[in-house]
């Protein structure tokens, strides 16, 4: 089995296998992990082999075929009960991001309508049929964003939005591949990312790989960009969009969110409608992922700060609806969220 | 020699030699470099084996006396035009911070006055004065601060402006250890301060050291803490404070303030008068400096980042004055700092 690592090969389905590239180990060691069981599918999402909302979505419907296979084998009969605590097990894999959940819901559905004999021809098609349905909004959102921007300039991103983060394409690197070729954007500043970064390691790779220029900086620096008007957008993805607007994405998110109205810049959250959880009523009601310490205090394996010491590690932060000029979706693209926008929105 | 690394020593002048205690390998290793000449001095500082402003000037200081003595050896008789090159040197060792030029201003203004002979007691006085009046004004600046400071609460600090970073005691953690004596902080948040990592590997070794609970957060969680209302102070040092008030402090300074601003967190700049440049008119003729890019892109020695990608790695920032509620010298707080207090605080 030879895979080859690009941007768009982040969650793999091959042979009727499930293949991660492993961005924990991006950009240095570019390798494949095939996992066998969901009990490992669930694992690799917690350890962050794979990571971003719509890929973890993704990889959780692949990972409903593996616990399908798994409980069809052990029992042919009773088959949707004995798959029961593995959907379990990749439904608490991590808590943020809606599109784990939303994959989950979607697959839960199917298996619910689904004759008896062996599921896992149905099921693959519909993990697939969710994959490229991912692809395909993420560009399909993409081209609504690179349609609304005016002029060309550089923009801010955080965190890793591409497509390594999604089935592909990319929803916030989506956007700025079309806005690329678009001739509506020029340069990209990468912020690094702290703690996991994953904008020194994985959006960078990606833009390089795109041919789009690049530059890298610790997060902070941001706000003297903006000081300077060097750019024109902070284009940002999400992990969870709440009812009312209100915006989950990467810690850093949010202080940079809060620089961009205090500078006038504007800010853009591109995610694909399956981020929208009508279920979250405001931001207050998403679950913010802490992680361990040693994310924070260790680097390249090597501890770097002081050992023992107390360690606060968000991974995620949310930012207010009310700061927020537009958020983009495959549906089309709100201006200043509100409740009512989203609702007409989602049923359009 | 045995000298024992505490944060009080990270400057020592000892049987009339220079030692520093080498901040890049803290806070595993504690090692003392001793510095032969004015040059290793010059390159000590460029190379960070100490930072922080006042602690740089301290330096300095005694960097002069050991290019007194290199001259004086070499040209007993003309050694005061021999001396000018090591000067020159040595203040080419860092740009932004502005006490490195007052106290090399401050002993060639002894230089010129002195008689012929030996000039090393002397500037070994002078240089020691210089170290022991910054250590006083930081305890009488954190003593003001800590005055004007009510009731009790957590701050956040950014970067390292503790005993490490001055001849002793500290700025920022000065009043920090003031306020914990006096029951008006009983918890600090430090900022790990990329890319150099200042408060995970250098203030939480201080405070630990000073018994002052910390929890360390990457850089951009305290805009959460602050949206929370889990803050009241936000309390930094200063490289370089403009005539007008602008306030240069290391990178992520000016991001994490106007966060501060925007959720009504008051902020303080604790430094002490030496870090006024009057002929510095506003923060836009702060020079800047600008690092290699391995700052950013390596961790603990190994490659984290893309390699060959382009990075911007500017290691301080400028914040205007208006966003700043009080500067604390030890010749008193300025609220809402202008070039007219700025003024009259200097002629007092």
């Amino acid at each position: 089995m030879e895979l080859i690592a690009t941007p768009d090969a982040a969650v793999v389905w091959k042979d009727n296998q499930l293949f991660l590239l492993d961005q924990r180990l991006l950009p240095e060691t570019e390798v494949f992990i095939q996992l066998s069981s969901s009990r490992e599918t669930a694992q690799a999402i917690t350890d962050m082999v794979v990571r971003g909302a719509p890929a973890i979505g993704v990889t959780a419907a692949y990972g409903v075929v593996l616990a399908a296979r798994e409980a069809f084998l052990m029992d042919a009969r009773q088959w949707k009960q004995t798959i029961e605590p593995l959907l379990d097990d990749l439904a608490l894999a991590r808590p943020t991001a809606i599109n784990l959940h939303w994959a989950l819901a979607r697959m839960k559905q199917l298996i619910v309508q689904l004759p008896d004999g062996d599921p896992e021809n149905a099921l693959i098609k519909e993990a697939q049929l969710i994959h490229s349905q991912d692809i395909e909004s993420n560009v399909c959102l993409s081209d609504i964003a690179a349609d609304l921007m005016q002029g060309c300039g550089s923009v801010i991103t955080h965190c890793n939005a591409g497509a390594l983060a999604t089935g592909g394409y990319g929803t916030a690197l989506g956007v700025i591949k079309s806005a690329f070729r678009d001739g509506k954007v020029d340069h990209v500043y990468a912020d690094e990312t702290r703690p996991w970064f994953q904008g020194s390691r994985l959006t960078a790779w990606e833009l390089e790989k795109s041919g789009i220029p690049c530059t890298v900086m610790v997060d902070s620096v941001a706000a003297t960009l903006m000081a300077q008007s060097k750019v024109s957008w902070v284009i940002v993805g999400s992990d969870r969009i709440a009812a009312n607007g209100d915006v989950a994405n990467k810690i850093g998110t949010y202080s940079l969110i809060v620089n961009a109205k205090f500078h006038g810049v504007k800010v853009m959250v591109a995610a694909p409608s399956s981020t929208i959880a009508m279920n979250t009523a405001t931001g207050a009601d998403i679950p913010i992922e802490l992680r361990g310490s040693d994310e924070v205090m260790k680097c390249g394996g090597k501890q770097v700060g002081v050992r023992g010491v107390d360690v606060l590690n968000p991974v995620f932060d949310v930012t207010p609806a009310a700061l927020i000029d537009v958020i983009v979706t495959e549906k089309g693209a709100i201006f200043h969220p509100s409740e009512e926008k989203i609702k007409a929105l989602m049923l359009s």
